[in-house]
């Protein structure tokens, strides 16, 4: 607990969250107020410079504050900001940050901030993996999605046009800051977004958490701080045990992407920037939920406890419909597929996930049952 | 020895070179008639599918036999090719590799193959290390340069306009693969080039093996292969030596750098593809010799040695003229400077280097003497 929040009885006390993997382990800070913090700043790289690397929506929210903060750190701080959204997560953006880069001289000690969601978190992060052959950087995650999820466990990428997060490199921040202040200003698309990333580590991974969100969506909703302190930080621990186990995906890892090869095939086929990333993985689950259920390895009462969720969290429950073969065909390049085999992780039992291929015609079933006509 | 060498006289015998790096450890395959050798494609990582990567001038001379070896152990092997030159060593030739990777939908087991020089070692090396966030590659090296140096250790990387080898990662490959009779058709533009990278490991680690090249150029001119066998192998050692206690340049590494910070300005001014990367690193090795004299590291006559010796290779010894400036603009953007300082790979005794700043003016009468006016 830090001095900032042992003043005030409204405010979550600071946790943090350690993510251990040898050399490369960080610390996700979660609490209110540590964007002005000066502890949330001690201790990283030094260098003669920093970069911010920000979206045009975020950056006239948070940018002089974190500014402020960094020049006490940092003798030169500058900013990069790149246009809000998935479409922009390209080479095009990543190149923006790089020609500031080399534009101003900034050499490889240079520390590089993100400061927004999943999209300039999953830029920024790949442009430090690769700037110079690597630089460190740190995650400000601004987004609730960023916070439990993408911001924490280094998978780092950009988009192509034939399949999204198909470029990128496991590159560990150094840090990851989890404002909860920040929250505040998140419009209630974006907050749903996120819920869903909070939802799906209930079913793969923890039964009692997805009683505790049940019982709590109302209050997430409501960003109640406490409530979505205690959200962020199981979800944080949560991901740290599992990429603790598996930082490169070998095997347990895959279980964190529960309804993402659904969903990332609504990103994909309806184009990126359409549906936002939390709304498509809400989507996404639902279908998932499904197919564990026609698959066998769960009660069918699976899937409406699922759907009620998803529905009450502000989310998608039915795809678009994009027509079976295109469905099939967006999945097949899905970074779990191998050798032309989908494969999809399903619940196995409340709580526990694995992954496993499935026969076409199920798939085609479960897509009929949710896409729209 | 395998039983290919061991049936003729005039072949030197394979000989391997191992670089050890805990889990991502491998082998240099040194030797004659390895493109056909069932043994140069065994215990690879097993896949649906490999992808060879090469270019315009050595696809017509070598992909049919690379890929017929291939066939026997990867049921799916395809190619694509690059145009040739530096000047290409860009995003949109990377593109092109994802765009053939994804269009054939092929998956995160795939294995790329590097067949060529330097720029497709580099840029198929890059490819591997973030397409999906990292397959397996093999560097299959055709050039001189390749094998004694760019497709060992593991550094890929593409250029920018502002800087050569700007954008990359450490990534290390499955195997690397020097087939010696790829030599016999490389242009003598591109040997001497080649003997600028042998000629490096001299002064800065192996002061024996320096004047073991003084003896030994003749031979390595005409192509002689048990010359050239020694000398790649020579030069793998120093190479793997160097990279075992450094993979990530931290420090000693960059010692391999010597001659490549005046080379790099020579190359990204010019424009990329003008001069060949060995021969600015030729030209480069002149003036870091000449500036080592300067600093009092090395006695006079270490100069008009280095300078013969690179003369002998084919290699221009004077550089063009950029202008001061230039040069030093050029050069503090180089990976190696810290806070706007250039800091130089220099001589401090045969054999022994290390990285030294220098004052402006005295790096101007480096350039003044060795530069055309």
């Amino acid at each position: 607990m830090n001095a900032e929040s042992a003043l005030s009885t409204d405010r979550p006390a600071t946790q943090t969250v350690v993510i251990e993997l040898d050399e490369r382990g960080y610390d996700i800070l979660i609490g209110s107020g540590l964007l002005d913090a000066e502890s949330s700043w001690q201790g990283l790289p030094r260098a003669a410079a920093a970069l911010i690397v920000s979206n045009e929506t975020v950056a006239p929210l948070y940018l002089e504050r974190l500014r402020a903060s960094l020049l006490k750190v940092y003798p030169r701080v500058e900013a990069v900001l790149l246009a809000d959204g998935e479409e922009f997560k390209d080479w095009d953006s990543l190149n923006r940050i790089f020609d500031h880069l080399l534009g101003g001289a900034m050499d490889r000690k240079t520390v590089l901030f993100a400061l927004g969601g999943g999209v300039v978190g999953d830029m920024t992060g790949f442009a430090a993996a690769v700037y110079m052959r690597g630089v460190p950087f740190v995650q400000v995650a601004t987004t609730l999605l960023a916070q439990v999820d993408s911001s924490v466990g280094g998978k780092t990428a950009i988009n192509h046009p034939l399949g999204k997060n198909m470029i990128g490199a496991f590159y560990q921040p150094a840090r990851v800051i989890a404002d909860l202040d920040t929250l505040d200003t998140l419009p209630a698309r974006e907050l749903s977004a996120g819920l869903a990333e909070i939802i799906k580590y209930g079913p793969i991974a923890d039964a009692a958490f997805l009683e505790w969100i049940e019982l709590n969506l109302e209050a997430l909703l409501a960003r109640d701080k406490k409530a979505l302190a205690y959200a962020v930080k199981r979800c944080c621990e949560i991901k740290a045990w599992v990429v603790g186990q598996d930082e490169r995906e070998q095997g347990l890892r895959a279980i964190l992407n529960f309804g993402h090869t659904f969903g990332h095939a609504i990103e994909t086929g309806l184009g990126y920037g359409k549906w936002l990333h939390g709304e498509a993985v809400g989507c996404g689950m639902v279908m998932a939920s499904d197919l564990s259920v026609r698959m066998g390895l769960m009660p069918a009462e699976f899937l409406p406890r699922m759907q009620r969720l998803i529905s009450r969290a502000g989310l998608p429950v039915r795809g678009p419909q994009l027509g079976l073969q295109r469905y099939l065909e967006l999945m097949r390049v899905d970074k779990k597929a191998e050798g032309g085999q989908i494969r999809f992780v399903l619940v196995e039992g409340l709580g526990r996930a694995g992954m496993h291929a499935a026969p076409d015609a199920l798939v085609g079933d479960v897509l009929a049952s949710h896409c729209d006509q």
